[in-house]
Parts: structure tokens; sequence; C-alpha cells
């Protein structure tokens, strides 16, 4: 930390979510520590609120900072600022990159631009099983998956990627507001293994009006952007919306046009969203040489590859499907095996990771 | 039939499916009656089959068509010829229309362009229940159906639109083979409402190869083609590639990218087709002026409307997929309803059309 970063803080602490007024001041002054030299005349013209002028000048912005920064060190966060080399060089090009990051976890995670992969806060087994099986793919190929930590689409793509690498989340409240409540322990697994950024300075609550203004960081992360599933005029949209603005590839997952949460993703893709079904489509869309990277992992070997599988539990697998769940009765009679020894196969897939077991004994294939 | 038609006809049974030979021979005559009247080295230079010339010109040809047209008129059926009016003036445009073809029905079904919906011989329930909405919804406002009376996808677009409207279906065998067997019955139904054609003679079998010849005519008679489920590589795949040669639109259903038989649809729509989920995107898809003349109707009232159903109804409704079927029991623990009471009210529904029953007591919406 230097003055610099101070600086950067004591700003942002002012004006932070997109600010023009903020913008204003950073381009009127030779530097960051320039503006909080100023005296009040600096600022004439710029149109900046005058209670952020008087805290400028005052020196209260930067006092306020100190106290901010104590408590970041206190809590072992580290702070991006915009003049930091550490800052995501990808997130820096967008309209209106936040001044600084808070990052729990690894900051390492934000150096290569991630994909993001978001999506319905109450997804089907259908959304889930694919954003899952999409952020695995790519976070095992090296690629960092980005996404909001919301419930739905959002865990189950930090989810995948933390099987089989890394992933970072973005908040729209402070890092010490843990929100939603039922993924606090997949927040911790994620600052262990990756990072989980916020630009709102701790104990922001999470406001509505600050995950329009989150989303903007999703997808500047992001060199493209994945819908899994998404209702008609979803937040979802609006990150895609963003995402478009910031030049990023948008793409989408397709679905059945009879299912509601596939509307949102087909609109995209009626609109001009590239379609995606696998991590290669995923690649396919990104831009050089991030794509040529990418692709040319196309051959590694699965780590749960078929040949890790016996040849009774392949026939089983065969028969489950990855978009449902199936009832072991149902299975049962389908397959002609006995409940018992359906169970035991069906355990030793689960430990391969190949089966999912859901409330009442159904069973799904992860893809 | 003026002397005129003979002569296509005893051309088209020398030569019939696509034929640049029989192109040339039309190309370099003044009139199809002077081929007739031809003599041998008339023909040169023209690398036509030697017996073809020799059927020609020993009046062979024009025998074999008094012969067949004899067997047509027994038959009640209609011959159009490429120099009648009556022929589609919408096939007459494509690159290698067929001389004939043989009409069972109302030849004024062809009389304007149609939309084709193809897709897989073995659909999903959902492949299933989109296909006949689209078919059902489209004929229902005017717009002709053209598919390939195959099972699956094909027999669902005539039946969703023989519900509503009207429906041509195009063979790859002879009119009096029918092919296939189950669909005998949607064969004499189709033609006492619509139309039956084929190109090929009385009597031709169902040729392998018949099929992607034939699949040119129902593109060729289409506006734009809607292609419902398939496979990759399937023979609806092929039907695209005609459709897009012969500048018509192609469109196909998004579907889940876990499904097999939606690869084929995805596939298109990343490459350019356009994604369509009810008649509406079908209508956006067509030239000026079908696309606003299909518009136009946009809010006429639908047969069976919501409003006719009871509260009950509608909530029972609200509760069954319309891609899936459902067992009675587990509905009955989603509404809390009894057995014999959901059983009346889905009675009800079923007369109605609002609902399908399956064997085994499931029950599925339809759309």
């Amino acid at each position: 930390m230097d003055d610099r970063d101070l600086c950067w803080l004591a700003l942002h602490l002012l004006f932070y979510g997109p600010s023009a007024a903020a913008r204003r001041i950073v381009g009127r002054f030779s530097s960051i520590t320039a503006v909080f030299r100023a005296v009040r005349a600096d600022f004439e013209g710029l149109r900046v609120d005058g209670a952020a002028v008087e805290a400028i000048v005052t020196g209260r912005a930067m006092d306020r900072a100190r106290g901010e920064l104590e408590k970041i060190e206190k809590k072992a966060y580290t702070l991006l600022t915009f003049g930091n080399p550490g800052y995501p060089g990808y997130l820096r090009e967008i309209f209106d990159p936040p001044f600084v990051l808070y990052c729990e976890g690894d900051p390492e995670a934000l150096r290569n631009p991630a994909v993001a992969v978001v999506g319905a806060r109450r997804p089907t087994p259908y959304g889930r099983a694919v954003a899952e099986k999409l952020a695995g793919d790519l976070a095992g190929r090296g690629c960092v998956v980005a996404s909001g930590l919301a419930a739905g689409i959002d865990a189950c793509a930090h989810r995948g990627a933390l099987k089989k690498g890394r992933t970072v989340a973005v908040l729209g409240s402070g890092l010490d507001v843990p929100y939603p409540w039922e993924n606090r322990g997949l927040h911790r697994e994620i600052a262990a293994r990756g990072a989980v950024v916020s630009e709102f300075p701790l104990g922001t609550p999470p406001l509505a009006e600050n995950f329009p203004v989150r989303n903007r960081i999703i997808s500047g992360l992001a060199l493209g952007l994945v819908v899994v599933e998404a209702a008609r005029k979803s937040g979802s949209l609006i990150t895609a919306k963003l995402a478009l603005s910031q030049d990023r590839e948008v793409m989408a997952v397709p679905g059945n046009v009879t299912s509601e949460l596939s509307a949102g993703p087909n609109g995209l893709i009626r609109d001009g969203a590239r379609p995606v079904a696998s991590w290669e489509d995923v690649a396919e869309g990104l831009p050089s040489p991030w794509r040529e990277n990418l692709l040319a992992r196309r051959d590694e070997k699965e780590e749960n590859s078929a040949a890790s599988l016996s040849r009774d539990e392949r026939r089983l697998l065969d028969e489950l499907p990855v978009d449902a769940a199936l009832p072991i009765d149902e299975l049962a009679e389908r397959t002609g095996l006995s409940v018992s020894s359906l169970l035991a196969l069906l355990l030793g897939l689960e430990l391969k990771g190949a089966v999912v077991q859901h409330p009442g004994k159904e069973f799904q294939r992860r893809m």
C-alpha cells in the first residue's frame, strides 16, 4: 500500500459505483495524489457534489480511507486500486472501471481474464447440470470462471469450477457481508482457492441497486459471458447487455422453447449471441490468443474418463438422463436390475463424480 | 390435359429426379412439343442417353405417357406439369423443378407457397409437442404446412396442421405406394383435406435415394423450412442445406444441449438459421408480403382460448408440463387433489384438446 493506493481508496469511498463526477475529477488532475492536494477552487466547473469536495479538501476523505484500510488489513483482504499493477488489466478497459476492488483470497486469480457464467436464481436441473459441467470443463483447462455467487446458476458455476480449477465471485455487498446466506460456505471455499471481490466498501448491505452495478464487473473481468438459463427480462439479460456494451462476447446455452428459463438464452441467440453447448463452443467465441490457448487443450485426457468406469457402470450411466433425476424404481424397471445392486453401482458412480443423488432416491447423470 | 402436358409427362418419365440432361433438352427446343417432333440429329451434342433419345424419336416415350395418364385418371389424381398454370409458382423457381407433380387431393392447396416443418423420425415428446403446435398455429392462420409424411416430426406437423387448416405431403414413392405403412390413414386424411404430391411415377417404391430428391420439393414448395428435432448428420439437415441453396429461410427450434435430437437444430442456429419458438417467430422469418399477411393475424382469437377453461381446469393445466408426461400419482401429490377428481378434470381438458393422455395414466399438456 502506498499513498497513491490510499488516495484511490479515498476517492472510491466518496463515489463508488459508476460515477461520471469521479471520472471528471480524475481527468482534471495530473495524478491521483494531486486530487488530495487541491483546494476548493480546483474543483470549479467539474459539477461535483459540494460535500464530496469538502471531504477531499478538509482531509476527511483521507481519514476515512485510513480507517477503511485498517479494517481491510484486519480482515487480511487485499486492496487492488486502479493505479496498482495488480489491478485486473481487462477490467481496466471498460468504460467505468471501479477505482478499487476489495479482494478476499488470491489476487492472482484475477491476473488473467475470466469467462463469466451467469443465470437464473431458480434454475431447472438442466440448467444446473449444464452450468456446472461448462464451468468445470473451462476451469479444468486453466480458464478462471467468474460469476456472482447468487443462488442457482451462479452457485453451480462456482461449484463446477472449484472441482477442476479456479473461480472468482463478484459480490453486490461488502466482502464482509455474507450474501446470500445459503452460499456462505461456498464464499469461504472460493476465497480459499480463488478470489471473492467487490467494489463495495466493507459493511455495504446487498441493496437491490448494487447488483446491476456489480454485474458490469462480472462481465468486465471476462473475455466473454455465458448465460445458462434466464427468464425474459431478468438480471442475466441486463448483464448480457452490459457485456455487449463492453465489447465482450455474449454466449448463451439454448434450451427447449417450452421452458420459460430458456426464453432468455434463446432470445439472446435470436438477437445474435453465440449458442454454446460445450467448453469448446465457448472457447471458439473468445478473442485471440485466449481462443487458441484454450482450444489447444482439446485433446487432454478428461479426469473422469469413461475408461475408469466398469462395463456395468457405463451401461447404467447410459440409462440416466442428465437433465432430470430418475427415481430408483424407474431405473430398476428400465435396467432389469434389483434395487440393491443398483444402489451399489450408483454409489460407485457417485464416488467417481459421474452421478448425483437427489432427495427421494432419485439419480441424475452429471453429463 | 392437353398435348403439351402429355409431352412434359413423357419427358418426365424418362428423366424424373434432378436431371441436367433433361434441362439441356428443354433448353434446346423452342417448346416442349417440339422435343417430340425432333429427329435423332436434333439431340446431337446434348449428351443425352441414347436410349432416351430413341424413346423420344420412336414415339415410345409418348406411348408410355399415355399409359401413365390412363392410370392417373383411373386413380383420379391430378397431373401438374411444368407448362401448366396450376403448377406451383414457387416450386417453378428452384434450380431443378420436377417437370411433373402427381397430386392426390386438391391442387388448390399448392397455389400459395407453404411453410415446411420437418424433423426426426423418432422425436422426443418435446419435439412432437412443438411440431404439432407450430404446424397447427400456422395452418390455423391460413398457412399451408408442407412436410414429408415420414414417421415422427413430419407426421406430427401434418396432424397439427390438419386440426386447424391445410397441409401438403410430399412423397418419396409413387402416390399409389403407401409409405410408411403406419401413416396410410394420415395419407388418406391429407388427400381428403389438402394434397399429397410426388414427382415419382406410379408404382415407384420408396427407395432410399428418392428421399433427398423428394426433400428439394418440400423446401421448394415452401417460403421457409422449420427443423424441429434432428440428430447431427440427419436427413433433415440435408433438407436444410437444400433449402438454403434454394434461397429459402431456414429456421430451427432450439432445444436442450443435453438432447441429441436438438444437436441438429442448435447446430443450424449456430450456423445462422433463425431460432423459432412460435408461429410468430416463423412469420417474422418469411419474405414480404407473406410475413405481413401472417403477422396481421396475430390478434385473432385462439380457438382453444384459456377463457373457455374453468378456474380449476386452468390451475391444473398450469401444473402439467408440455414436454413430458406426468403420472397421475405425481399430479395428485403436486395438486393435493384426489385421483378421482383429477381424472374428471383431466377428461374435461382432454375433450377441450388441452391435454393428452399417455399409456399408464400419464398426462401431458398440449402447449
